[in-house]
C-alpha cells in the first residue's frame, strides 16, 4: 500500500450503507470522497432472473479485482481503487457512475454470439467495443454512441476518454492473462466521474464481469459456469485467483 | 429524363423476377447492370407479422421515391435510380446490397422510444444514426460499427462513406419536407455496391421507410397509420405525394 492510501485509511470510519446491488454493497465513510465496496457471495444472471450463491466468491472477487486494479494503476490507468481493507472490502474513490456498461470482445461469445448467430469462440475481424445503457428496467439495452449522447448518458468527450481507456485496459489485461495461460474473451467495465469531472475506471473486474477461457483447453473459468450450470463454479474462481497470484 | 437514361431505356427488355420482397419485386433486364423495381400494394409491419394491403401504395411510393431520388441526384448524391418506367416501375442500377439498415433519427419515435423509454416526439441532444443488421431470421438487430466490421457486413471505409452520405441526405430531405410543412422524424436507408465498389443509395424512400409528421398538427403521414391502425392510411400516402408534387 502506498503512503497516500495509508494516510486515507488512518482514522477512516465505515458509515451507512448507500446501496445494495446484486453482487456488492456500497458503504459511505467519514471521508465524503471515499466509499467501501463490500463483495457478497450472491450470484445472479440474466438480469437477476437466476439467483444463487457461490461460496467465498466475495473474498475471491475482492482479491482478484484488487490485484487487477493495482496492475492497471501501475500501467497508468486511473481507477477508483485506493486500497484493499479486508477479505471482502475494497476502499475506493466515490464516483458518480456513467450509466453505461462498456463491453470489449476479443472473441465471439455470449450475447454477441446470440444476437448475430456467430458461434462462440469465433475470431472477429476487429476487436468489438460496445455499450449498453445501464437501466435494469429496460434490460440494459445495447445502444450506440449517438444514443448515449442523445439521451444525455454521456458526452462525446466522455465517450472518447472511455473508449481510449478501455482499449488500453484490454491490451494490458489480455497480455497479463495470456501470460498466465488464460484467454480474455470479453469483459464489462464501468466508469465513474469524480466531482471535478475526471473519468475513473470503477466497479469491479472479476470472473463475474469477464469471460476467461483456459488457453489450452478452452475450459470456461468464469460466471458462465454458474449461468449455464456447468458445475465446478467456485473452483473456476479459485483457479483465476491462483493464476493471478502467481 | 436525361439523355443517358433515355439511351439505357431504348431497347430495354424486362427479364425474369430475381426477388420478391415484402413491398417490391425486382426484375432482371437484358442489361446486366440494370434492374426494374416493381412496387406492390402489400404492406407489412413488425418483421412481417402484420400483413395487409394499402390501395395504390405501389403507384404512390414509386412516384414519391422517384421524386426524392431525382432531388438527391440533383444535389450530388449518388443513387441507384435511373428512370421512372411506369406507374409502378423504377429502372435502377443493379447493386449488391450492403446488409445494413441505416436509420437516421431527428426526433425520438418508434423503436428508439421503446428501447430507451423516451416519449415519441422528444427532441434529441444530437441527431441519431444507427445501423441494423439486415437479417430477417435474426429480426434485423441493432448493431454498432464494430459489430458490422467484425462480422464482415461492411468495412470501416464503407461505413464512413455511408454515414457521410446519410448525413447529407438527411440535410437535403429535412429541408425539402420542412418547406412542404412536414417534419422528417426518422427514416431508413439501404446502400448498395456496384461491381467497381462504388457505394450508391439504393432501395426506396417513401412513407413505408420514413416517419413524416405534419409540421403544424403532428399528424402522422406514414406507415405508422397502418402499423397502429390509425385509419386514413391511403390518405396519408396521397398527402405526401401531393406535398412533394407541389
Ligand atoms: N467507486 C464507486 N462509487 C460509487 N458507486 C460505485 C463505485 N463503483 C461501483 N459503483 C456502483 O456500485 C454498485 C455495485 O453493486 P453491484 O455491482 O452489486 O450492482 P448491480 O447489482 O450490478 O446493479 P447495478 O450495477 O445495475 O446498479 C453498482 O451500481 C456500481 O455501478
Ligand atoms: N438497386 C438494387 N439492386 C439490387 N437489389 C436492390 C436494389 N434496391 C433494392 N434492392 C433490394 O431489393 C429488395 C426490395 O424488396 P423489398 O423492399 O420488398 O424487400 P423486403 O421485404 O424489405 O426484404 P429485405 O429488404 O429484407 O430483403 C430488398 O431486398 C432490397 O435490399
Ligand atoms: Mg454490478
Ligand atoms: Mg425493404
Amino acid at each position: 500500500m502506498n503512503k497516500n492510501a495509508q494516510k486515507l485509511i488512518s482514522g477512516l470510519v465505515k458509515g451507512e450503507q448507500l446501496y445494495e446491488g446484486k453482487a456488492k454493497k456500497i458503504f459511505a465513510t467519514n471521508n465524503p470522497d471515499l466509499v467501501i465496496i463490500d463483495y457478497k457471495d450472491d450470484a445472479t444472471a440474466f438480469n437477476g432472473e437466476k439467483k444463487g450463491q457461490i461460496e467465498s466468491k466475495g473474498v475471491l472477487n475482492n482479491s482478484i479485482a484488487t490485484g487487477l486494479f493495482e496492475l492497471l494503476e501501475k500501467k497508468g490507468i486511473k481507477t477508483h481503487f485506493v486500497a484493499k481493507l479486508s477479505d471482502r472490502e475494497m476502499l475506493c474513490r466515490k464516483v458518480s457512475i456513467v450509466p453505461l456498461e462498456v463491453i470489449t470482445r476479443n472473441v465471439a461469445a455470449g450475447s454477441f454470439s446470440k444476437r448475430l448467430a456467430v458461434a462462440e469462440g469465433t475470431a472477429l475481424k476487429t476487436t468489438v467495443f460496445e455499450i449498453s445503457y445501464k437501466d435494469d428496467a429496460l434490460g440494459d439495452p445495447l445502444i450506440n454512441d449517438y444514443h448515449a449522447v442523445a439521451i444525455g448518458a454521456a458526452t462525446w468527450k466522455e465517450l472518447k476518454t472511455i473508449y481510449k481507456m478501455t482499449d488500453k485496459i484490454n491490451q494490458i489485461l489480455s497480455a497479463f492473462f495470456w501470460d498466465r495461460g488464460i484467454k480474455l474473451i470479453d469483459f464489462k467495465l464501468e466508469f465513474g466521474k469524480t466531482a471535478d469531472g475526471a473519468i475513473l475506471l470503477a466497479d469491479e473486474i472479476s470472473p463475474d464481469t469477464c469471460r476467461f477461457w483456459d488457453a489450452k483447453t478452452n475450459e470456461k473459468l468464469d460466471k458462465d459456469r454458474f449461468r449455464r450450470d456447468l458445475g465446478n463454479v467456485q473452483e473456476a474462481y479459485v483457479e483465476i485467483f491462483n493464476r493471478i497470484s502467481k
